[in-house]
């Protein structure tokens, strides 16, 4: 198989111990066995949301998770209020939109984070909004919203705070329970350096409330179910799990715990500040603003000049280093380096290496070494 | 990880060069070397469904396809005409009822096939039926309906035909063109030896004729999605499908391209006969029919005077071959034996063996021999 890095938001690169437990046997997925792999899995998950609700895995996307989060608390006609800072914020609003809801729109800026005031103003005016959607890490802008202060806003209001951190989670700071999140969704493939194929959601015991009283919007992410079977002994999922997929998220949990969430956030934080020293120092230009800057993925405007076609196409089939363009609008205008997951200095180096060649090549003014230099500046143990 | 023999109704046991192909590196699921895998694989997924029309992988148990199947056909208030022969019958009309749709039942007593004139009579009856679901296999009392005879009375009519073959598809004949399949779905851990977690689908003209006139009912499940990137270039699916689950089913679908679907379907079949001669050898009962038992799971009356406890626990825990148990009202009164997938007269001795042992133990006056010997002469060469 193709052994090109991936530098892309997702799916990240994945550690052999964790490739290898796919190749184990397949047992029963209603075992003792398999209970025992499903209920250490989850709680594990439920570590790393840093809450003490239980978690729930979905063999799914991510966008399977973020369904779940509304097919669970919807009723035709209610009002949900979706911040939409790209174009996963916006996937949450088509979702309402799907279930008959009604998608109460903050549109914000695409490279700007929003201002957790606009959706207390928001709330203040509405009384009726059921629940609040936020996409902690917005990989389609490369932006982080602030999540923990809107967490402080949202604790003056019943609607239920929803959030997607499929991008962040174990690769930024998320705290579920600290900051008042109700529902809490995520993708395997991402930050967890799993392969991809589940998702994960937990809910607090408002969003339970809402939930038992809410029809379900849907058969297979009916959570109702997911809970009844979380609680059957052994512990199981409602229909046939990915039984090798259960594997990987054990042993990609597994390795998450031994790095520690602290350091592993910490990881990801110098790994994008290298990044973004790297870019500066060859005068490229950050897609977002720096102070909202992604901890997961830096996106940088396509300089003058070159096609997203040339520089892609060059990293990719000359230096073997995948990098992602961008979505919908920002197509041919930006480009992405997703730094998630298992990234550490060798990854950024051989990344910023190939992109200082590919530029020179392409006809830009590049002193080579100068973007390695910042990399390895910012790894210098005096500066982190 | 464990050994037990899975003699269940699915996850079958899985070979090793299809577990090996999970370990591969992780892809770009947005990369021509990724479309090149799905294109594939979704070709061969048509060739075994037998039809002309494209076939869509979901990352999901096949309880996310039969959604999908719903999902994107049905209208609040559509009258879906629902065979319920069993479990899965069932939850194709709860699925129904959780649409908004209204699920127009015909009740078969458990252990029985449907009558297909019932089903001609129910749409001359009501010409506003929508759809028909058929649930080909079903597992839960190891009865195959007649979905060729039910697809000549439904080439009558225009309501379209929804069959589930989770559980026969590679393992039973299923020939979707054939038939007059309008929609069709199945899952990757049964007849086909995958590993659990991806389901398959494929729609007629007609039945897209009614999805580009319907609403879906799912964000996630929306077919209309499918088909738009999977006619992209490369091919892809709209969002993040399980990459090593996918090479899983590549390699699954080469291993049953390899041996061909006539001789895989045979194979099923002796499997299955000799599974009942040695059942019937050792004075044990059918559950169903014997006319419309399974060819891929036999269910059979729990003997007096043993608990399902002792019965299946003996098998697994001293023998180490798992098999299933009933479901809802069957429970304690069936066992079932899976004998799906990579199933050869090797798994059919060792779990009859087995079984004489168990029943020897429990007290049962068991000739040893008599039910091993009766599975070996049903694969004698003058007797297949």
């Amino acid at each position: 198989m193709d052994e090109t890095l991936l530098m892309i938001p997702g799916p990240t690169r994945v550690a052999p111990r964790v490739l290898k437990a796919m190749s184990e046997n397949i047992v029963n997925h209603r075992s003792a066995i398999f209970g025992k792999i499903l209920s250490e899995a989850t709680e594990m998950m439920s570590d790393v949301f840093r809450t003490n609700n239980k978690s729930y895995l979905i063999t799914g996307s991510g966008t399977a998770a973020m369904e779940a989060s509304m097919a669970n608390i919807l009723t035709p006609g209610d009002k949900i209020l979706n911040i939409v800072c790209g174009k996963f914020g916006q996937r949450f609003s088509q979702i309402v939109q799907s279930f008959g809801g009604q998608p109460q729109v903050i549109d914000v800026e695409w490279g700007k984070a929003v201002n957790p005031d606009e959706i207390g103003y928001a709330l203040e005016e509405d009384e009726n909004i059921k629940a609040v959607t936020v996409v902690h890490n917005e990989t389609s802008t490369g932006v982080t919203n602030p999540i923990k202060e809107i967490g402080k806003i949202m604790s003056d209001y019943n609607a239920l705070y929803v959030v997607d951190t499929v991008s962040s989670l174990a690769g930024d700071d998320v705290d579920v329970d600290g900051y008042g999140i109700d529902i809490c969704v995520t993708g395997s493939q991402k930050c967890m350096a799993a392969p991809p194929g589940m998702a994960a959601i937990t809910l607090s015991d408002d969003a339970w409330k809402v939930v038992e009283q809410t029809n379900p919007k849907s058969y297979y992410l009916n959570m109702k179910k997911y809970r009844k079977s979380g609680n059957a002994e052994p512990p199981e999922t409602p229909y046939t799990p990915s039984v090798s997929l259960m594997y990987a998220m054990h042993e990609a949990l597994d390795i998450i715990m031994e790095e520690g969430l602290v350091k592993r956030v910490k990881r990801h934080q110098i790994a994008a500040q290298a990044t973004r020293n790297a870019i500066k120092a060859l005068n490229l230009e950050l897609f977002p603003d720096e102070s909202v800057s992604s901890t997961t993925v830096t996106a940088i405007k396509m300089p003058e000049g070159v096609t997203d076609g040339e520089l892609r196409g060059t990293m990719r089939n000359k230096y073997r280093v995948e990098l992602a363009g961008g979505q919908d609008h920002l197509k041919g205008n930006i480009f992405r380096i997703g730094h998630m997951g298992n990234i550490t200095h060798r990854e950024i180096i051989t990344t910023v290496s190939a992109l200082e060649m590919t530029l020179r090549e392409l006809g830009f003014d590049i002193s080579m070494g100068e973007g390695v230099a910042a990399v390895a500046d910012t790894y210098l143990p005096e500066n982190i």
